[in-house]
C-alpha cells in the first residue's frame, strides 16, 4: 500500500491516521502541534490546536435531515469503537457513564422521542426521565443514556503511541500550504494527503467558534447537559485519569478573545452546581484553571471530499502524476464524538481513489 | 504549608513535587521540558531532557559501601511505592515482571550472593539462574527476580496530571540561575527552592553521560541485563502501553555526539538477540528509531543536600530573610529506580530547613 502524510494530530487526524495504517498504508503525521500534558501547556500557544481541550464525550444529536443523519452513522461508529477500544486497550483514557440532558425548550425531535425510538437509534440503556428528577421547573424534558468520555490527552497520546508502535511515523513542522506535503523529502513519493488540519488552508467558510469552560478537581460519575431557554448552554465532561471535570460552557462564533472571563467562570460554576447538585456532595467546587479554545468550524458543515490536484499546479514536483487530497475538517465542538465514522470515510475516500487509478 | 519551586519535570522533579504536595506544600514545578508523547518530540531538541528517554526498570545494583547501601534503600522505597502505584493507579503505566541477569565477569558481590542474602536485601522471587539457563558459555553468572519496569512517557505525564488534579502548577520556562526562582512574580514568597534540574546549574562535578539505544516494536516478556567480560552492557526494558521495547546501551562519559551510530544500533541488536532469543520468537527484531540521550552524572555520586543562602547574595530579593536550596541531582542512569526514595529524602531536607526555623 501507499505512503499517506495525514495532515493535523488533532483526535481526527489521530485517527484517520491509525485507520489508514490499519488498512496497510505507510502513514506520516505532519503536524504543528501534537498532544501534550495539558497541565505544562502553554494554552494561549496552543489556542487553535482544541482537541488538547476538548470536552470529550458523546452527546447525542438526534437527526432531522439526511446531513444529521450522517452524523449520527459516524456517532455510532465512534461509540462502537470506543465500546471496543476500552475493552483492549484500559490506559486509553476511555470510560462510560451515564449521560444526562435536560431541556428548558426542547426541540419537536426531543419531545416526540419515545424509548423505542431511542433504542432503533442505538441509544443504550436509554430512559426518559420524569418531572420529579428535574433540578429545577425551568427543565421540561430531560433523558438519560450510557455514553462515553475521554481524558483527551490520555486518548490522544494513546493513539499516537500506538500509531508509533504500529510503524507510524509523526513530525513536528508547520505547512504554509497543503500542497507543500507533496514536496517533503523525508516522505517521497505521496500520492495522497489527508487535511485534518482543523483550520482547513485558506477554507474561506472555515471560523473559531471560542470555547470558554473551567476546569474543576472535582470528579463527577456523569456527563451532564443542560439547555436553557435562552439557547445557552450548561454542562460538565468527567475526564478521568487525573484529568479533573471540565464545566462548560460557551460557544461564541467568531470571537477571537484569547481571555478567559472571570463572570463567565463565575456563571459556569454556579449554574453548573445548581444544575447537577452531586458535583458538590463531597465539598465545594474546586477550579483548576479556565481554558480557552477554539473549535475549528466550517459554514456548511464538515468538509470531507476527496480533491485531485494535477500535477502542474505543484509547483516544484519532480514528475507528472496527478496527487489527491482527502479534506476532513470542520467538525466544530463534535470530533470527538464523529472521529472514529469520519475515519472510516476517509479511508474509503482514499481507497476511490487508489480504484479508480488501476 | 509554605509555597516550594521544584526546579525540573524529569522523574526526580515531578516525584519530588508530589511527595512535597502531599505533605501539604503549595507546589510548582518551572522547567524547560516537559513530558510529551516521544513518538512526536524532537529527539535532539530533548537531548538533555533524558527522563524521556530512560530505559526505565528497576535492576538491583548490590551494595558493597555505605553510599551503595543508601542508594539500595531508595530502590527499595521506589519499589515498593512502584506496586502501590500500581495496585491504585493501573493507568500510570508501570508493569511487574521479571528481571534477568546475566555476568560474563561477576564482581565478588554477585558471586557470593546466596538466595538467603538476597531475600534480606528485599529482593522479591529471588532466584540463582543454573548454567544449563545461561544464553552462551561465556555467562557464568546468573539470576532472576520480580521487578518493574514503566513506559517513562506514560509515567511522567501520570505523575505531572497527578500533581495539577491535586493543585500543583506547571510553568514551562528557563531559567539562568538558580536564584531566579526566588523571583518569579507568578509565585511570590517562594522559601525553598528544589533544584532537580539534572544539570545543576554550574556545578563544575557534572557531566552529561551519553546512551545510546534503539526502540523495537517487538515485545518482551522480561528485562534482561547482561554485563559482558570487556565491561560494556546488553539489555533490553519493556515498555508496555505501546511504548515497544529499549535495546541498549551504551554509557559514554562525556561524549557529546548527536547521532546515533548505525554500527552500533547494529551490534545492540544483534548481540542482545543472541543473548536473550524469546525476544525474536514471534519474528525479526522491528526497529522504530535510534535513541541518543545524556544522563545527567555527577562526580561524586548523587548531590542530595541543603543549602542555605544570605538574602543580599540574591539580587532583586524584596526582604531579608534568607533562602534554602535543597539539591537533588546527578543519579546518571539511576533516576527512575531511585525516584521515591530520592523524594522522600527531599521532603526530610526541606522539613528540616522548617523545623530549624521555629
Amino acid at each position: 500500500m501507499s505512503d499517506i502524510i495525514v495532515i493535523g494530530a488533532g483526535v481526527i487526524g489521530l485517527s484517520a491516521a491509525l485507520r489508514l495504517q490499519q488498512a496497510g498504508h505507510s502513514v506520516t503525521i505532519i503536524a504543528k502541534d501534537f498532544p501534550t500534558p495539558f497541565e505544562a501547556a502553554d494554552k494561549r500557544a496552543l489556542i487553535n490546536y482544541t482537541s488538547q481541550w476538548g470536552g470529550a464525550h458523546n452527546r447525542w444529536v438526534l437527526p432531522t435531515n439526511p446531513a444529521e443523519q450522517r452524523e449520527h452513522e459516524f456517532s455510532l461508529t465512534t461509540y462502537r469503537h470506543m465500546e471496543a477500544t476500552l475493552s483492549e486497550f484500559p490506559e486509553a483514557g476511555i470510560t462510560f457513564m451515564k449521560g444526562i440532558e435536560y431541556f428548558e425548550n426542547p426541540p419537536p425531535v426531543h419531545r416526540d422521542l419515545t424509548v423505542e425510538k431511542a433504542l432503533q437509534l442505538g441509544l443504550e440503556e436509554f430512559k426518559l426521565l420524569e418531572k420529579k428528577d428535574f433540578p429545577d421547573d425551568k427543565v421540561v424534558w430531560g433523558c438519560e443514556y450510557k455514553t462515553w468520555c475521554v481524558n483527551p490527552m490520555v486518548y490522544c497520546s494513546f493513539l499516537l503511541r500506538r500509531l508509533h508502535i504500529l510503524g507510524g511515523k509523526a513530525m513536528a513542522m508547520e505547512l504554509r500550504n497543503l500542497n507543500e506535503a507533496f514536496l517533503v523529502k523525508a516522505v517521497p513519493g505521496v500520492k495522497t494527503v489527508v487535511n485534518c488540519s482543523g483550520q482547513g488552508f485558506n477554507d474561506p467558510a472555515v471560523f473559531p467558534t471560542r470555547g470558554q469552560t473551567c476546569l474543576v478537581a472535582n470528579s463527577c460519575p456523569a456527563t451532564v447537559t443542560r439547555q436553557n431557554a435562552d439557547g445557552s448552554w450548561s454542562f460538565c465532561v468527567p475526564r478521568n485519569f487525573h484529568g479533573g471535570t471540565v464545566i462548560g460552557g460557551t460557544k461564541e462564533p467568531d470571537n477571537w478573545d484569547l481571555e478567559p472571563s472571570p463572570e463567565t467562570r463565575a456563571r459556569l460554576l454556579s449554574s453548573f452546581a445548581a444544575t447537577y447538585p452531586p458535583i458538590v456532595a463531597d465539598g465545594p467546587l474546586q477550579p483548576l484553571g479556565d481554558i480557552v479554545g477554539r473549535r475549528p468550524t466550517r459554514r456548511g458543515g464538515i468538509r470531507l471530499e476527496r480533491e485531485e490536484i494535477a500535477a502542474d499546479e505543484i509547483k516544484g514536483l519532480q514528475d507528472n502524476e496527478a496527487r489527491s487530497i482527502v479534506h476532513a475538517y470542520g467538525l466544530g465542538g463534535r470530533g470527538f464524538e464523529l472521529s472514529w465514522g469520519v475515519a472510516e470515510e476517509v479511508f474509503e475516500l482514499v481507497k476511490q481513489r487508489v480504484s479508480s487509478r488501476l
